[in-house]
């Protein structure tokens, strides 16, 4: 099957609306604690959520030995039961073999799209990275719509995250830009996690183009002025009704109102940057703000009490807590 | 005078709408040409520009002698007669006592406000420059309306460029953070050329912080959407009917039009840095859509007839100059 | 056991002279193919290379699977019989809990030593990583002499890439500056890959720091003269005869000759970064100079014979081959 | 004239041994003083110095005025009656007019040979920049022997100063390549700050190429084991006489004292690094050793009394007092 005519196919997939990059659930020892994961289900949904992007830097899938990754990506697709309308795996590794593995068993379960983030390793070689993996993948007939006629959705997605906190040599602007000109076959949907939106907007005017997300939370609203409704994003998981309130007021042209939540929103970012940002504070609102799902795995360190006490008098005064429930 | 209450009073002048970074007109020969700025003045008022921001990095002021940026801050006072609204000189020097001696000239004879972007070459020492600098000035008594009541607009102003494309270790967002922490007493006015708008948005949210002005183009509508209406750079010679359609459209919520005109305004910004962006092709596309103001001095390097031609055509095709004028 | 009791047990232990980053050899479909490895090694030990250092970079080691990585351990340890003197395993992986795996698996098989390069995707936080994992080594009693009398010479060792192509927030000069005032205490070998000399010769400078390896190739003679004779890298592969030459007519103060093979050496560096540096690059110089390994893995992608052919005239015009031999 | 004509003559120029770049003498209220320069001359002969830099970045060139650079230049010639081989004046400025003028100056008041600097404003088109001044300069017959032909050795010299603390995207190894593939013909002479001296071994291994002068005062036993013999810098002014123990002991190939004499020279360079380096530190220095040239200008701020003590606390205890004495 040529590259065109699968992308054709797998392109009727889409992913709208919210994705929580989703954390994994461990307990105070470091394993695996899958328990919580279907309650964590109902939580997103009731928040709006649309999706879940599993096995990312958020879920700390680079911690994960491969086992895990399966076993976490089995009980996802286990528990959710159409609950969350997508369940997205990420299988980026080091070794292009166990990125093929995870893809082939993210297949055989039936996810409904794999994605894969490349190692941070190979730097400027990233693309060709990913573009060997793909060519790999399509050899073996993995992950394709056409190769499970039974399977209705499940298609082909690549994540691509292109970010300003990415070295400089990393898919920067000009990489980008050359691939808004000449769109690469297996780019079905890209993260754009730069805060150069006139690129995004580029690329939203090239409807032939990739599907795009966006990854940049506290740009929120000057996302959806250029146009974009989709996001992704660890912040996601606990701020879901605010990004739908700023959304919305947007949508019928409350511009006063979509402001004003926009200000509550980028009121919360600061918390979360003064606090130090990352997977052990997002962790810890989590768990503050919506449910616990146990600490961070090495080398991540989760909060102290204290750090956990300062931030919680944060999230009340300023607003954080009442705007996210 | 203390420095607070320097602030006080001068705070008063503000920057409002569209400031164009102005052009400085040149002979072929690499003179300097003053005749075509009264000219120049006509069409920046009738295309809706409020304000000049003279010898800055558009102005090629880096590249004039002593005498000539005099010369050029004299004839712009001397023709403009109130057409424009405010007049503001770029004082910033790589030696500190020029600065000096250029901000009492610009005093001397009447200039609205100055600015002093700081030399490139301190690097990380750039806001212990601009603060020594700032304190100086103060000492001389130069430049502040305390000094001069008889001149009634006669203000300080502080442009300092906040630019993604500056080197890491300038004015970046750790900077701008602490700043917006405990703002700066000089800091009256920013110019604000970074895409992280999120922290434009945080300067936004302390009513007692710099006044902001942005110059980052491409992202218009994505930056009145944030909430600033204040722009300042060099496509404002050129598109400054299209800045002036997008704002308004925004204004009266008709969110379609906005987005309209910026699609138009991103294709422009497209062709701009197809054919190389800076101050060459801007005076190049001046000459082709509104006004010749000569070439560029060395070291830069005027457009090539082959590339001239090459620009016109896109210039044509992309609806670029039915656009903007 | 405390860290610094281990540190002085472990510290007798010493990489000497040089060590090669030995390639893995592959099938031309990319499969392990682990019969080239013992005439590899005799191939090393003729050419006066001391010790190997296995799974690095340089032998793909994060293209391979874990059982892979384990199978390359147990085949250089069961075929090596004592001619190489000690031989090094790199157990650095993404997830912590697989470098555990790794080292466990080393100390059972009798390695002599293990080494952690950490994983490049945490960035400023690979210094943390790495107390992280090695306070989990300690704590599981993994890898060192006081656990396993009986094995003389097996030691803990950790191979830190100090780098200058790597981000520069890793492992920066202020880093490795505060290691030097307070060495950490686990941190008993360094790989010294910066071109910064200045601070190779402060960390010489205090003999109760860490061993030092240098690895970078090319400023040989530099090295040498600053005082450090212990060189770890790719091109000890296959130039180690150069290496020695250099060395010795130093030692011997013959500085005519030092500097006669030296320019030698600098031209034959100049080739490989001329073709293109790298893994690649490497594997097609053993191939026409020593011994043929087979390609790279993907994303690796080996020489076209064009390529090839090409090297190979440089490499015969330069006097490289010559050289090498 | 031809440029390469006009580089064969000018080649005839050499810098050798030990170039100090100068500091310019301040009084206490910043204003320029002259006086101490000739008493400044002797100390620099008397401890080995051979030739001078000028207005560089160490004289605080960018903080002059036009009129102070030209006095600074016309004093050191006056006072100097031979007794330093070389006077080079630098000439860089942000206006190429400025350095046009500068440049037909230091002509006219028989200075030995220029350097221009580029500024840092232009970034990645300082080769383009330095390119247009030369072609400038040639045009308008400046600074050549040929066109004075009782001038024996007014020659003319150009300084690039390739180094590593300069943003990655200026003069950085690639370009230093392409000038070693085809040497740009105006570049007479360089500085090499950078610490890749595989870069300096592949410029020396170029007879026909640029003379270089090394930049990286650490590196002294480094740089003089790959050939180089010529150096450049703040330091040179304070500790030119260990410098020459250390090239002096290698020569003779004494490498015991070269290495014990460039021990001590290490821990000098230790001590200044400690202290802040830059130019307050070393004109510091330059007053507790040898001599008081006065405070800096703004934007650089002069230590303070305790921190000038604490200075010499660690200037008495390292031993560097006694070593360059």
């Amino acid at each position: 099957m040529a590259a065109q005519e699968t992308k054709t196919k797998a392109a009727s997939f889409r992913l709208e609306g919210l994705t929580a990059a989703v954390f994994t659930p461990f307990h105070q020892n470091g394993d695996l604690n899958l328990d919580p994961i279907s309650a964590y289900i109902d939580c997103l949904v009731k928040d709006g959520v649309k999706n879940a992007f599993i096995n990312g830097t958020n879920g700390e899938g680079w911690s994960l030995t491969m086992a895990e990754r399966k076993q976490v990506a089995e009980h996802w697709k286990k528990v959710n039961n159409g609950r969350l309308s997508a369940l997205v795996i990420n299988v980026g590794a080091s070794a292009v073999r166990e990125s093929q593995e995870l893809a082939a068993h993210a297949q055989s379960i039936g996810i409904d799209a794999i994605s894969c983030t490349p190692p941070t390793g190979y730097k400027a070689k990233n693309f060709v990275y990913v573009k060997l993996m793909l060519d790999t993948l399509v050899h073996f007939g993995l992950c394709f719509e056409g190769n499970s006629p039974e399977s209705s959705r499940n298609s082909f997605l690549f994540l691509s995250s292109v970010s300003d906190q990415c070295p400089r040599d990393r898919f920067n602007g000009s990489i980008l830009g050359r691939s808004a000109e000449e769109p690469y076959s297996y780019f079905l949907w890209m993260k754009f996690s730069s805060c150069r939106l006139y690129e995004l907007k580029r690329c939203l005017q090239r409807p032939e183009g990739y599907q795009i997300c966006s990854g940049h939370d506290e740009h929120l609203l000057a996302v959806v002025a250029i146009g974009n409704y989709s996001f992704i994003g660890g912040t996601v998981n606990f701020q879901a009704k605010l990004f739908t309130k700023v959304m919305e007021a947007y949508k019928r042209k409350d511009l006063e109102a979509a402001e004003k939540h926009y200000d509550q929103f980028v009121i919360n970012c600061s918390i979360l940057k003064k606090h130090g940002d990352g997977v052990p504070i997002c962790k810890a609102i989590m768990k503050l703000s919506h449910m616990d799902l146990g600490p961070c795995r090495s080398p991540l360190i989760k909060l102290s009490p204290e750090e956990e006490e300062a931030l919680m008098v944060d999230l009340q005064q300023s607003g954080f807590l009442d705007s996210v429930k």
